[in-house]
């Protein structure tokens, strides 16, 4: 994705999940507060994910690395200014699943369960302070949604590239020759 | 997709989104003290869908009618069993969203301004209240991500299936055809 392209996904992304800059800040401002308990958040993804039959293969043998990946990206979510490197740090994720074919709703499985233990840590954090525990969710929730619609899109189009590459092996097609044949097939549209 | 695959599918999601039970008797618990006030959710996300330019070409002269289904959905949130009709009803929702060409991160993009909207009452009608919040903040954010999860994996299989057909479509070849030379194709695997 070239960086005109990308640009535009972090603009059209951040719009859509409602990630404005006070939103962006305020993910800063309670970093320092979050900070010391988020591990707790990863700890329990990983107690989850387990359980699910589909998820084991995924995990087997790469515990200790999947979770230290993830608890990186965790941080990165009150400490980033969610820009370009970003953006471009997703939409790697959203490519990368599709080549360890994960499947497509484990991503918004995964954002369920962290979204349900931060929701759990702010209520802990922010307890006796409604308003400021609500802005704190909004801000958590634009943030998962924000990342998880820049994996989803990237994760479309790789997957759509790699059943391409699929069709291309199987009927011994060329790249070339299958251009050629869709702007044929393309121009006979109405 | 047939029921065994259905229920499956539910039992899955169900898991993943730890959508539970108590979860489920919880959203109908509070279904009265929401219902008088969700319009208000389905009021804010059609304000905001018209503000994304890649939303607009879905919407224009169609917003009365999406405003009733969404309205539609909102209340089953909070009146659902999430048993097998309603798993059935948003795995076709995933493949209408197909074929009417929908970007498949409108669904996580919508999902999060819906949370995001949720939320915001939540704060009000359990204020003063910390732990009936957390709680009905926790069940509808599984009742989301539940209803997510589904939607996203008919919406993934169904756009193989459509992608399969345009390929199938351009260069001429039969299902039949291809099925022979994926079969041909997968023996010489290792």
């Amino acid at each position: 994705m070239d960086e005109h392209a990308l640009a535009e996904l972090c603009a059209y992304a951040k719009k859509f999940a409602q990630l404005d800059a006070p939103k962006i800040r305020l993910l800063q401002a309670i970093h320092p507060l979050l900070a010391p308990r988020l591990d707790e958040v990863t700890d329990a993804f990983y107690q989850h994910l387990p359980t699910i039959d589909k998820a084991r293969p995924f995990l087997e043998g790469r515990e200790v690395s999947l979770k230290a990946t993830h608890r990186e990206w965790l941080e990165s979510l009150f400490t980033s200014n969610f820009d370009l490197d970003y953006t471009r740090h997703l939409y790697k994720v959203g490519d990368v699943h599709v080549r360890i074919r994960l499947p497509v709703e484990f991503m918004a499985g995964g954002m369920t369960i962290i979204q349900g233990e931060l929701m759990q840590l702010t209520s802990r954090v922010f307890a006796g302070q409604p308003e400021p525990l609500l802005h704190a969710n909004a801000a958590i929730n634009a943030a998962t949604g924000f990342s998880l619609l820049v994996m989803q899109e990237s994760y479309q189009s790789s997957s759509m590239a790699a059943e391409l590459e699929r069709f291309l092996q199987i009927t011994g097609i060329s790249p070339t020759l299958f251009k050629n044949l869709a702007k044929a097939y393309n121009l006979k549209q109405p």
